[in-house]
């Protein structure tokens, strides 16, 4: 027979996945001697079990659960139901993974209208009996027989009115009685039957229903969102009642051992005299900081300081204490690790760690990479937000705050910069021709698109923040303004944007940078011991490279060449040679964009120094650099003196039914070598020249996009090492350099032993491979991705998290056929997923040399690198 | 050193791959004492040398070369360029695999003014001499000297003209003499240089010629067109010259030992008396039929038909001969493979097996799979043919021959088809919503779309003739008619289609089946005691279905639901279904189409019997069932009662950026259930009538497409499930059936352990699974996929050719994977590859259980399984 129930002296805080969190810890508490009432748990193993068996709790359940109870009955003296002298418990949930406020909890359990009496007797106190069964009768009537919560309001507060009085603790024991008697027919009238008087039944109905609140809708959304598993069930604890509403010397609170927003080492706490916990929570009366409790019960205050230092100690991380007092003795309710911004773990870490409480590396396991974006970005004054007003809400795309004046397209935006006004970006979503105004905008607002769109990352890898999806947002292009509702904003005017959490103000809003403390530096410097992964970014400008480099960045994994196309007024060049109908018009347009794809590299390799730099060469389709509507066309065909109709064919015949899967990376090398000659001719160019300007050891390393096949890889290899050996020989210099490529096509990967006879690097292009791998592209799966995330098809987006049993296959298979032939291949990743956390541990585990990201998420990288070395030791 | 000439009396017929085809067969009948002249051959290793050398004859096998005439010299008594007794040779290229007329030759080296005069003299027949020396130097002219023949044959014509001559033959000695000096002018105006008169001058620049004409540009073509490597160069064969045109006791002359078209046992050849062998190629004059050599020359005709039947017997197969006849005495000068029909390929192989001469598994290897398809179609009359008007060419993108009137519209096609008439539907290209005039007409024909465009795939899964890309036809849909040039044919009048060649036709040419004559009967009852592969059929219809039963098909391993679609009225249904706003409407629109469904497959049941049929759940994205022009969504918002713009936005949005990797296959069903459940619910209904009615044992096998995930599959296999279970309830009666799934996304492949728990059977749909690998859609490929070719990226089509090395490995994966899992998972392929008798090699490989493929591709694909089982043995 299996063992479903556990005494509290049988438990300890490596039981958390049979006892919960709250279980484990309640027996820790009792081992290690701290003062907790007395009580036993049902393991979460009999939540799965009540499933299993329909929604039932076996007979052989009851029996532990009853065995339990009658110890729990002998040791405290009292008994359920007693007349005299009766048990009181608390039920409460207890899920593996903390769930604060999710799942339900009953107190008082065992009252009835006998055992009140006795307690008004024994206590000599009927108030308190009264106060406690009404209270119990409201609880147990919402999470057990699910009668909404405001129909008692309702009595209590008319019971108020009648006897004129405001506060709860001002209703005398006769009010309390009338109330139960109220709250009795209250719950006959809702479900036809008597208020249950049995304290057994009671505790059986109690424990079905915590059961049954792990599936409640709330939970499951919240497990859902924080990516815990629907299949771990939750304990319940069943504790023997002390109670913090016996008067003036009785008392409940929270406390945490340090300051959960900044770290400081000070316990920050608030606590009610005469109350029971929930009252705290419900925000009914104000309560007080910990440290009176210092001038009203000082002998308590000064016990509870040299418990939470036990604890601390004990746990070696901080500390999240409920306690509550009855009759001037204190009892510890439940202790937790505290939840912390990621200032305050930072400075944890780095506090304790000094403090000899935990190692460095026990103190970076404790950061989550995902809080450090907090760090990096912007946000409003609080004291300025309080002010604001909303006028809508989107989606948090891309983090950060910004304050500028609204225009609705690329092109305003950049004559708005360049009068040194601070723009905002609005379009319903956005294309890479809105690149420059994306750039020169402080933030970008979209009314369409999700928190994958173009608009949001290109934001986010831009580290500029983003609203997007905002639905409210009715655009007039036309009249050049939006509306949301009533509310109408013309270009020109300010609004203010958080990225955080997606919220739309009007009018501007200071903001403030968050101050770096040192202790963030040394977190980074201690990352950087550890970890074996380099982190390299993903940056296509001088400006990107630069941020990135001071988050540390340790080279470029990813230089797109694409957006360079869009600057400016080379896109008329870029135009001009895609519709050259024959290899000299296109090669004399190409020179055109030559000095401006030279400048573009000089000012990135001079931000890099001598980090390596990734360059990829040109991968888009050439049809996304032409305009589409007729309009458009129009006058690009004014512009370059040729035919409306001819041009507008041209256009069409371009478009793919599958762009994803056409004429783009390198196969648009071997249909027009020039292409990527002129980019590396530009490549070599601006790299000889920083190395004879500045003295920089420059070491570019040209990437290869979309080979599928080791001889297209062969062909264009031959080109590139041609072109950059003709421009050294004309420099009369040489260079360092290496060729390799994406793996980005499943086939790329399957071949890969074929591909690195060319390749000297490869990098894995976990975006592309992931789309083909999966069969869907990340522009339509919009229309089905919600519906597999609610039937649990895919745990996580597999574009934002790497899918390791499929792509991450592949993966493996390309770095055992790449070592094969090359052991000395150099291996990175420079998808969106080098900069996830999760997917950075696979990287580390599949050994790879380097993870390339966006410039902000570079200091994640580095946290998230150094923890996988410590995970996997 | 190298040995990179061998003597005739050195080689051997194995010794093929260095000294081509023409020299080890010389080497071979010398070895069996058939007479052939003296000669020797330089290797193909000699000729690859030439290429890596720069395009240089060394010294060392230059040094070999002229050993072997000295050699050679020895043996015949007579020496190059002696005045009394000259040595003249021929110098002939000759391949690894033969590329006949593609590569050069020279006739009648060693003939210089001297050689020639004492030739005349030897032989007493000065005419003699200077026609061979004039035939020389044009051939030397040509081939060596770069100079274009018609300025040779100017100036013979018009030697001719002034001796008022009509034949060759009747020009005298001093005629040619007088042609001799004329050709030499030509010579030295042209190359500014003599006509070299050493003759060892001569021989270094044949050779180095013959090596040159390896790389020629026709024959890169023919290389190309016949997929025959690049890197294998040509032989030289170095040969003492005999002259069959020497007089009335000489002749030349080819002949096949079996009629190379009907098989026939019967010398089938032709002959010129005093001629040499270009003579008979260049037709200037009629050879006549070999029989009529037993009247001119008895001897010599018993002796050539006796060493015909050493031949045959010695290569066990039938050959190709070429022989000259010099004075009365009779050689061989070549003998070879003799290329045949599909027809005379079936009677030649059953007919030697019969005689004993090979075993009919020689026999079935013989036959080449692809070749099989022309017996399979009907052609037109060839009496008809001759006095037919051609109006245009295309591409012949689907065997067979058609008449009918033209209709330019699906809709008209199938009235004109109820009113009993025979059609050809002209399209510029198809799509999905003319289905139903492809399956009505008699052929096809597209102004516009390649060889695997949707008119090209769809024709040739039907097996009905279709001419695609017929450039030069422009139609004017509007006034139904089309014209090319100046010729315009109107709706209802008649054309005929020769899909085998991609002709046009005006008015009707009557058409005949080729009769299927008993051997190829026999060759295919031989394959099925062979083969280990199942050959089923690809058939969305009865008619296919039926079809495919005839050709020896064994079930159906691809029946597409989508087709049944676009039927007759159901259309209006499937659109109803696809726009319903909840999934109330859009059950009640699939209620409407059950009917239908049920209807469809109680028709392919009946026509399979008891022969296994998977059916693959609807799988196309849903716009594809939806109008796009703004006309048809105005007339489809009529019949619906809608309003236009809401239709065309909805039209708009369920539009998708890249179909192919969007919202399809079963992310249908997930997101839509009761699209699926309708379909099984047809399924099981129509299985259950047909067990019933006919008392046939049916076998579905529901198959769902598209899975990436194994849990999409759980999930749409217990929708299967239940479905199927309610069904057999309510007729109260069970059914065996298979739930499996394609395996047509890398993620699938490399999941497959996890998916075969599901799944009782794969079915690898290659078509997909290539792009998907590759990363290309066959849709765009298009665009780069010639230039592939042209850089021998690809050595063929991966869509063709089933890509061994990239989607073949992932094939290997998941069959370990699936095995693993489910040790008799049933795996077949069901993509265009199983109709591909490379590619069907690969799956016999790999142990599939079955290959599936068009109707008219069953026979091709059990020859080529049989194939497989021998040549793997």
């Amino acid at each position: 027979m299996k063992k479903y129930v556990y005494s509290f002296d049988e438990g300890n805080k490596e039981m958390k996945s049979i006892l919960g969190g709250k279980g484990a810890n309640l027996a820790e508490m009792s081992k290690i001697g701290l003062p907790v009432p007395l009580g036993f748990t049902i393991t979460t193993q009999a939540c799965n079990k009540y499933y299993e068996d329909g929604k039932k709790i076996d007979s052989a359940l009851r029996e532990m659960i009853f065995e339990n109870l009658e110890k729990l009955e002998e040791e405290t003296n009292k008994k359920l139901g007693d007349l005299n002298n009766p048990l009181l418990v608390s039920v409460r949930s207890g899920a593996i993974i903390s769930m604060p406020g999710m799942m339900d909890t009953i107190l008082n359990l065992g009252l009835n209208d006998e055992t009140a009496d006795g307690l008004g007797k024994l206590t000599q106190n009927p108030r308190f009996a009264y106060d406690s069964y009404r209270r119990f009768i409201q609880m147990f009537g919402d999470v057990v027989l699910g009668i909404r919560k405001y129909k008692f309001d309702n009595i209590l507060e008319s019971v108020k009115e009648e006897n004129g009085l405001s506060d709860d603790t001002e209703l005398s024991a006769n009010n309390l009685q009338d109330i139960v008697v109220k709250y009795k027919e209250l719950v006959k009238n809702e479900t036809r039957k008597e208020f249950p008087q049995d304290p057994r039944e009671q505790l059986t109905m109690a424990v079905t229903a915590v059961f049954e609140s792990w599936n409640n809708a709330r939970a499951i959304v919240y497990r859902n969102i924080n990516e815990i598993p629907h299949h771990l069930g939750t304990a319940v604890n069943i504790q023997s009642m002390v109670f913090g509403n016996m008067g003036e010397s009785s008392g409940t609170g929270v406390a945490f051992t340090r300051n959960p927003s900044t770290g400081e080492k000070e316990i920050f706490g608030e606590f009610l005299i005469n109350a029971q916990g929930e009252d705290v929570v419900a925000g009914i009366r104000t309560p007080k900081a910990i440290e009176e409790l210092k001038n009203i019960m000082p002998d308590i205050y000064d016990e509870f300081i040299e418990i939470t230092k036990v604890l601390e100690r004990h746990y070696r991380d901080m500390q999240d204490i409920e306690f509550t007092i009855e009759k001037g003795k204190l009892y510890l309710l439940q202790t937790r690790t505290g939840k912390r911004t990621a200032k305050a773990a930072v400075n944890i870490g780095v506090d304790m760690a000094h403090e000899g409480l935990i190692d460095r590396e026990a103190a970076l396991m404790r950061i989550d990479p995902e809080q450090i974006d907090q760090l990096l970005h912007p946000t409003f004054k609080p004291s300025e937000l309080k002010k604001a007003k909303i006028i809508s809400k989107g989606l948090p795309a891309s983090p950060g705050a910004a304050t500028g004046r609204v225009y609705f397209t690329s092109e305003d935006v950049v004559e708005a910069s360049k009068r040194g006004e601070k723009t905002i970006l609005v379009r319903i979503e956005t294309s890479p021709e809105d690149i420059e105004g994306m750039v020169n905008s402080e933030g970008i607002l979209t009314s369409k698109g999700g928190m994958t769109s173009h608009a949001a990352v290109v934001a986010r890898g831009m580290g500029k923040c983003c609203v997007a999806g905002c639905g409210e947002l009715k655009l007039d292009q036309h009249s050049k303004l939006f509306k949301v509702n009533d509310i109408v904003i013309k270009e020109g005017e300010y609004i203010s944007l958080d990225g955080n959490t997606g919220t739309v103000y009007e009018g501007t809003i200071e903001t403030q940078s968050v101050e770096m403390v040192g202790n963030f530096g040394k977190i980074m410097e201690w990352t950087d011991g550890i970890r074996k992964l380099k982190v390299r970014t993903n940056a296509d400008t001088p400006r990107d490279s630069k941020i990135a480099v001071r988050f540390g960045a340790e080279g470029i994994g990813l230089c797109r060449t694409e957006h360079m196309f869009f600057k400016d007024n080379r896109i008329l060049a870029v135009r001009e040679m895609i519709l050259a109908k024959t290899t000299e018009e296109r090669k004399k347009a190409l020179d055109k964009l030559l000095p401006f794809q030279k400048e573009d590299f000089i000012g990135i390799f001079e931000a890099m120094g001598s980090r390596p730099v990734t360059i990829r060469l040109l991968d888009p389709p050439l049809h996304e650099f032409l305009p589409h509507k007729d309009d458009d066309i129009k006058s690009l065909a004014r512009e370059l003196d040729i035919d409306f109709n001819k041009l507008k064919e041209t256009v069409e015949d371009l478009k793919e039914f599958n762009p994803m899967l056409g004429h783009r990376g390198c196969r648009l090398a071997i249909t027009y070598p020039e292409i990527y000659e002129m980019q590396v001719r530009a490549i070599f160019s601006a790299a000889i020249y920083i190395v004879e300007k500045k003295g920089i050891d420059v070491k570019p390393e040209i990437m290869i996009p979309l080979i599928s096949h080791e001889k297209e890889l062969y062909i264009i290899k031959k080109l590139v090492n041609e072109t950059a050996e003709e421009v050294m020989r004309e420099k009369n210099t040489q260079l360092d350099y290496k060729v390799g490529t994406m793996i980005e096509i499943p086939r790329a990967a399957l071949t890969a032993d074929s591909i690195a006879k060319e390749a000297e690097f490869f990098s894995f292009g976990t975006n592309d491979l992931t789309q083909m791998t999966f069969g869907f592209s990340r522009d339509d799966a919009g229309k089905f991705i919600n519906e597999y995330r609610k039937k649990e098809i895919f745990e996580k987006d597999p574009f934002e998290r790497l899918d390791e049993l499929g792509v991450g296959k592949l993966m493996e298979i390309a770095i055992k056929l790449g070592k094969e032939t090359r052991s000395d291949i150099k291996l990175g990743i420079c998808g969106e997923h080098g900069g996830d956390p999760q997917s950075i541990d696979f990287c580390h585990r599949m050994g790879l040399e380097y993870v390339s990201c966006s410039p902000f998420r570079v200091p994640i990288a580095r946290l998230a690198a150094a923890q996988a070395v410590i995970r996997n030791r």
